[in-house]
């Protein structure tokens, strides 16, 4: 079944905002099983949106509409599809008494114009909207589907996943079980890992295997089809192994887990607090951490030692040291975690220093340095990165968590 | 004029990127005085690309092709656009030798299949690339124009500043210049930016003036349209100037002036040093100083205190402050703006603390307080904020770099 999105909204057509939500559904139809050919945006405007729906139903079996169905006179994405569908419109008596009934609960009364709300073209279905007061629209015309849902992310989402897929999979005749399983590696670039994985790539039909690149890091789709979610699941099952036999210590977590959530787990399972000494990223490190729920528990704090005199004073790194190796060298880096670990009483210290642009600091610009000291032991290792400053800083500080992951675990050392 | 995007490629397809490429165009044609009604996504598949150009050529007087035009057989928007304009495909032996010049300087033998970059459709113009080895594609037709660009958004974001909304607007007969002043604003709400500049909204019509909210900042934008660029700013002036008045201390940049960027110049004005002490952003602070080149000029480096061991021994908070007042309060953040000030030996310093959830910690989740310290004086704010974790950290970021930027620029002392 080929599936078409059309956004609708102006701001979308100037750019005022992105449109996330296609990509969403982008990601969502093709998981789900379900082709698309085509994304359309259109604006508020009546004819223009009729036509472009006239236009996805004669290339496509069913047409996915987000925006325009809130209760301002700029919503028309009802009217056209009364419009391209030659039908009338009907209102809802029952969903406008929902609508007071609501109101009624903010102790507010209701603008009239919420009533548009409750108007759907003949025929069709309204759907639930759980997060939102405009309800979603299903219509079944000659032998196509439409849906509308609302453009507010979090409501088309919820709305999407829980009634609009299902829906479509039934339609489409689709009864077998998707199971994605992600990998997510570090350490290798994506042709590596393609490389690595080629005759499995070449070789996988159900369950198939994809490459994303997102950052530094690699992720490996692995997507199998059963009758049942239990029969999809046993055939991701022996290639997510051999998966995980040839990226090794690559493969760092499994579908939405963050290298950040993975390095504070595993500081909880040792019972290491953990500090961190930033010079070029400037707290991008702990700023990741402290974003995990919960990261308060293993995570000291840190020192942002962006000038030589709080690398002196606060991390105690010798002014010799740094006189003698410079600021960006594994010496300055081994002794800022070092000082660390001791200044703020933790077992474990990452620090990063480097020369991230666009003027070089002692060394060539994209000269990053890493080093994280464990109770285990202490490794320092040197980057060359390309890119600018932003990107040089965003990707050493993936660096700097991995390689806490790796000396935390222990597989540095036997590197 | 109209103009309609169209992005080529299967990944915009599967949502495995955003068309943000789609959002810059909106936009800069929009800014350009060049309208849209429509955008499509289409993939890499040549009779579907060939077919969308056609509806594109039917409904507007211009085509913008993004993406497809690099040297691998997925890229198809060359064949596309001879496909449906009845052209040939030419090839072009000067550029042929561009490329193999190219790969030459990198040292490197070219494979063929970049001789493919050399091909274009007969009558068309090749437009230089300067970031990027594929070159871009004009094509007048029949009265309409056709433009491909490469997908890459730093080659086509250069290529269509320079090349494509020139040619377009020349094509369009618009030979007035638009001009564009964005005035940026902190501390008050889209609500009351609104109200307080309503009347000047309803009367504006050139130069026009338009809200855009993002963050907690929202920024003003006011458009002019005149014979000369020199009278399309005459005409922005005045109107600037009213804005201004009566947004007063909330205004605190210009276009694409970011708050930490005005923080460090004031900072460099007044010849002072800048530390940071945060335990609910954890380093959002620093990092976002950290991210602007040529930071270390006056930004000392930070403390992370998320834990309170490191409040008392690295920014000497007395155990028994925190203990009457508890970490998040006034108190706390102002005794730890004192000694991050003192450890770090820099006159002006921020302190950030809060309980940013899910889980309360001591106070309501949301409560967040930033304080400043000065030589001229010190002063601390508690705010309650709406959101999860990740929207209370960014919008409390933003809050402490505007309380510094107040206090280090004194208004906050007369507030």
């Amino acid at each position: 079944m080929i599936v078409e999105v059309v956004a609708v909204g102006t701001e979308l057509l100037l750019g005022q905002i992105v449109n996330g939500n296609g990509a969403y559904l982008g990601r969502k139809l093709a998981e789900a099983g379900l082709d698309a050919n085509h994304q359309t945006v259109v604006g508020d405007n009546l004819e223009r949106l009729a036509e472009v729906i006239r236009v996805a139903l004669g290339r496509a079996d069913a047409v996915v509409l987000t925006g325009g169905i809130g209760p301002t006179p700029d919503d028309l994405t009802r009217e056209a599809i009364c419009a391209a569908t030659g039908r009338e419109m009907v209102f809802d008596p029952d969903y406008a008494e929902v609508l007071r009934a609501r109101w009624a609960a903010f102790g507010r009364p209701m603008p009239e114009n919420n009533l548009r709300q409750a108007e759907h073209p003949q025929g069709s279905a309204l759907l639930p909207n759980p997060k939102g007061t405009a309800p979603g629209i299903a219509l079944q015309h000659d032998g196509s589907w439409i849906y509308a849902v609302p453009g507010v992310p979090a409501e088309m989402e919820l709305m999407v996943e829980t009634q609009v897929l299902p829906a479509l999979r039934r339609a489409a005749g689709i009864d077998q079980s998707i199971v994605s399983r992600v990998i997510r590696t570090w350490g290798r670039s994506e042709s590596q890992v393609a490389e690595l994985l080629g005759d499995l790539y070449e070789a996988s039909v159900n369950p198939s295997l994809a490459f994303l690149a997102s950052n530094a890091e690699i992720k490996v789709r692995i997507t199998a089809k059963g009758d049942t979610e239990a029969e999809a699941l046993r055939l991701v099952a022996p290639l997510e192994q051999q998966v995980r036999e040839r990226l090794g210590a690559a493969v760092f977590g499994t579908d939405d887990e963050t290298v950040e959530g993975v390095v504070l787990g595993l500081l909880a399972e040792r019972g290491w607090w953990l500090a961190t000494a930033e010079s070029a990223t400037a707290g991008l490190v702990a700023a990741r951490l402290g974003a995990v729920a919960g990261a308060s528990r293993v995570f000291r704090g840190g020192v942002i030692a962006y000038d030589r005199v709080v690398k002196i004073t606060q991390l105690g790194v010798p002014a010799a040291l740094l006189d003698e190796h410079g600021a960006v060298s594994e010496a300055a880096a081994l002794a800022m975690a070092a000082g660390a670990a001791a200044a703020l009483e933790a077992e474990v210290a990452v620090a990063v220093t480097g020369s991230a642009g666009p003027e070089p600091l002692e060394r060539e610009v994209g000269t990053m340095v890493v080093a994280v000291q464990t109770p285990e032991g202490a490794r320092a290792r040197t980057m060359r990165l390309p890119g600018d400053r932003e990107r040089v800083r965003a990707y050493t500080s993936t660096a700097a968590l991995h390689l806490v992951r790796l000396a935390v675990d222990g597989s540095w050392w036997s590197e």
